[in-house]
């Protein structure tokens, strides 16, 4: 029996046929339109999964989105402009009527979180946390071998929480969220600001994204080394915050920043190692890369019904 | 069928015969010696819960101790000096050896937590958040209604997030910890430090404790009114963290600093509404004190097993 996982990125949404293995039969990608209506763009996706049933057997629809959601109602809350018109739309009995599966909703990172457990490198662990480090930082918890969920699935929202009360504002409204120090977003922003003291840094005057700042760190650049000498620190904080709450078996590390590989990996397990994994004497968390990469969204929808 | 509770504190030890309602049917209390080796004390333990076999239907026991264990060993890591003698002692294995019972063993805020999720106020939710703000602060988290653990049950150190990470030190070794702001000690240091501002205090020359900081905020004390709406702002953005990171129906507080009551507990609501519980529109955490007393360690421990 197969399972339509959908996931809906910024830009366009992936709907693939998963198998019980996690193995993808079958996908197609459809762009987003923002003027589209949510109803028509939610209609069209219905026909793209009812095309698939006429093929594969198929017992549900998993559908990861990005923002934050409440799944009492089966509703995006607050999302990228891109799916505005998809607020307030109770996504899952629209797609439950349109294609008479059963349907599971839920945000991304939680779906990133879901298909690593069930395919991952690290699958089965009873206690794993996934970060996301993109343009913002998000997460996902697996507890007792399942997904946390928190009340209307909106827990789990690891880039929001604060390391630094008098520190930096936040896009939330709160000061000193780790997603003010440890998205690719302010990566970029960091390296700005150092720039106009390092004038002759390889960085000057490019237009910065975060693969080029990693190379010029990589090259041992000064201004590039501090940058991510203090981004190691922000985010390592982070992460020894929820060694402590967690005490997981595994923290994965996903999303953009995670492409710096053993510049940044390295480092980092350096950091936690040397503060203890955040108290001595305790377990040893392991760090690593989550192992899926871009199909991990629609396996990970799959994940919610399979 | 009925059930032991056993409540290790710091200076003496609570044993109780619960049954499945969390009724206490019996109870004695004995006496810590720090200098009584552990053996000795874990068989005095046994002896009280053999006496009681003769009396109650027993089918397990459960037992709360502070500190960090190692639950995969049964063992206590690190404690308060008076429980040094039962370090790498496995106590799980030494009970059921002397009481031929089915024996539990966790941490005191883990156990304080239980027994709220199991017979308290708000018993029954999904996700459930307890803090114990006393000499330290500690905690318990109650996800889809069981305890989380974490690897060896090492997790939900509550009280060691760093919510400032340039902060102050900790005795975990950290900066910044919200044990550092939220604990009594830390309110009573904080005190300790702004009388030297302010000589005209009600607090002047006292021997400072809770009780009496928590006094003359309520007559006004500018110097206890300073040192407790900061007390208010620490764990306030400690709250709030723990709203973000787990969307909880209720966060429970309880130890000593729970008896200021609605002097806390008042400011505390309207920090945390004021800041739309972490993530502006989402679902509303309750905050509200423990329900249960002096009792809830005995009873925590005994759901342990129930």
């Amino acid at each position: 029996m197969n399972v339509v996982g959908i996931d809906v990125g910024g830009t366009s949404i992936k709907i693939g046929v998963v198998n019980q293995k996690g193995r993808i039969l079958k996908k197609v990608s459809v762009a987003i339109n923002p003027k589209e209506p949510g109803l028509t763009a939610l209609s069209r996706l219905a026909k793209t999964i009812n095309s698939f049933k006429k093929t594969y057997h198929v017992k549900g629809v998993g559908i990861g989105v990005p923002g934050i959601l409440d799944l009492s109602r089966g509703e995006v809350l607050f999302s990228s402009t891109t799916l505005n018109s998809w607020h307030s739309i109770n996504i899952v009995k629209t797609l439950t009527n349109l294609t008479h599966l059963k349907v599971v909703l839920n945000n991304d990172a939680n779906v990133a979180t879901l298909a690593e457990a069930h395919f991952g490198k690290y699958k089965n662990k009873e206690t794993l946390i996934l970060l996301t480090l993109g343009t913002g930082v998000g997460g996902g918890i697996i507890s007792r071998r399942k997904l946390f969920m928190g009340n209307k699935g909106q827990g789990a929202e690891l880039g929001h929480i604060s390391i630094d009360i008098h520190g930096r504002r936040c896009g939330c409204g709160r000061h000193g969220c780790l997603e003010a120090y440890a998205s690719a977003t302010a990566l970029i922003n960091d390296t700005k600001k150092i720039l106009k003291k390092y004038p002759n840094s390889l960085l000057k005057n490019k237009k910065l994204n975060g693969k080029i700042i990693w190379d010029a760190y990589r090259k041992k650049d000064l201004a590039a080394s501090i940058v991510i000498r203090n981004y190691i620190y922000y985010l390592g904080e982070g992460i020894l915050n929820y060694c402590i709450i967690f005490r997981p078996d595994v923290i994965l590390l996903t999303g953009g920043i995670a492409n710096a590989g053993n510049l940044l990996l390295k480092p980092l397990r350096e950091y936690v190692k040397k503060n203890h994994d955040g108290i001595s004497g305790t377990a040893p968390v392991l760090l690593d890369f989550a192992s899926l990469k871009y199909d991990s969204g629609i396996i990970g929808a799959a994940s919610l019904v399979l």
